[in-house]
């Protein structure tokens, strides 16, 4: 990342309203996976809800008594990854990633807290996955924790060629209800018995 | 609750920093079931997390390029329980109170929200449960949320009688690591067959 150099050395101050910046990354991604989330909640097909941006609250005003007001907050990093829940009766964990390459999924997208929360959910018998979308192609793919891990950890480059995710990631079908049918391709890899 | 009536008919505005108010309820059960969870967690033993407190942030400052400050967020009001994870391959849900009465367990303490959670996690076959503390006795009740919700739909009381949860709770005990032995309760009431 390059750092701009401003004339008297620093940045000028900028007020940001309306939407909040940390979880506007991806949000579109973001977007399709809670209402798909909330499909499958209100079908009851599996209960899985993205966790809350952690904020670390340092003040807060009571400008009337009921209604508690934050006036100073910053934003924490997750431990975790960002989506959690249970689908036919197992722990479902995943974490998803909105990438604007066109060749490949560049890795400092994937924080080390990530992988060793995905590697922990995988040795207690947990499913993880990632869901990463190409915006420039418009396809989401489903990878595997582990399988993406193994190669991140294999490889010695900064990215992911696009072609590893056509060869490894399994391209999710979308569509109105839900968005993202990201829960029949969990079926067709991890309750293949069935 | 009572309102008090000020003077010039509303209430004075106070500030307070240190300590964010809303996760305070309860701390000291919330922070034995933190330590508690963190040592599992260090252990291998199961994967459970508290859930960040959901902020609706709607202004953000920029003081500097890499610090985002959020000088204006609300609370809001959680869909799902505090805390969930994995332990021994299956998905765990649950919700802690601490009680400050020292007969019974008031009602208004359990939300809508968090028994409709709970019934969706038993059906599609989690283990989901409440963590209860009285605090004048010193004594936390584990308690199946199924069993719970029952007698919350069965009473007409605004609150359940200590005895009860004498007779249908499990006492969870207390130590130094783990602080709340909770999980050796999850295992005898939910792997019995082991």
């Amino acid at each position: 990342m390059s750092t701009i150099k401003y004339p008297n050395g620093s940045a000028p101050q900028k007020t940001t309203s309306v939407r909040d910046f940390h979880s506007g990354r991806g949000m579109n991604l973001e977007n399709d996976i809670n209402d798909s989330n909330k499909f499958y909640r209100e079908s009851n097909i599996a209960l899985i809800y993205k966790k809350p941006t952690p904020v670390q609250v340092v003040r807060v005003d009571y400008p009337d008594r009921k209604k508690a007001k934050i006036t100073e907050a910053y934003y924490r990093t997750p431990s975790t990854t960002d989506y959690n829940g249970i689908y036919r009766g197992k722990y479902i964990d995943f974490e998803a990633k909105e990438s604007a390459n066109k060749t490949s999924f560049p890795l400092f997208m994937v924080h080390p807290h990530q992988i060793s929360h995905l590697e922990k959910v995988h040795m207690h018998g947990g499913i993880g996955f990632f869901i990463i979308r190409f915006k420039e192609y418009g396809v989401t793919y489903l990878v595997d924790s582990m399988v993406l891990i193994k190669e991140i950890k294999r490889t010695e480059k900064s990215s992911i060629p696009y072609k590893w995710f056509e060869e490894n990631g399994h391209v999710i079908k979308e569509g109105l209800c839900p968005r993202l049918a990201y829960l029949k391709v969990v079926d067709a890899c991890y309750f293949k018995e069935d």
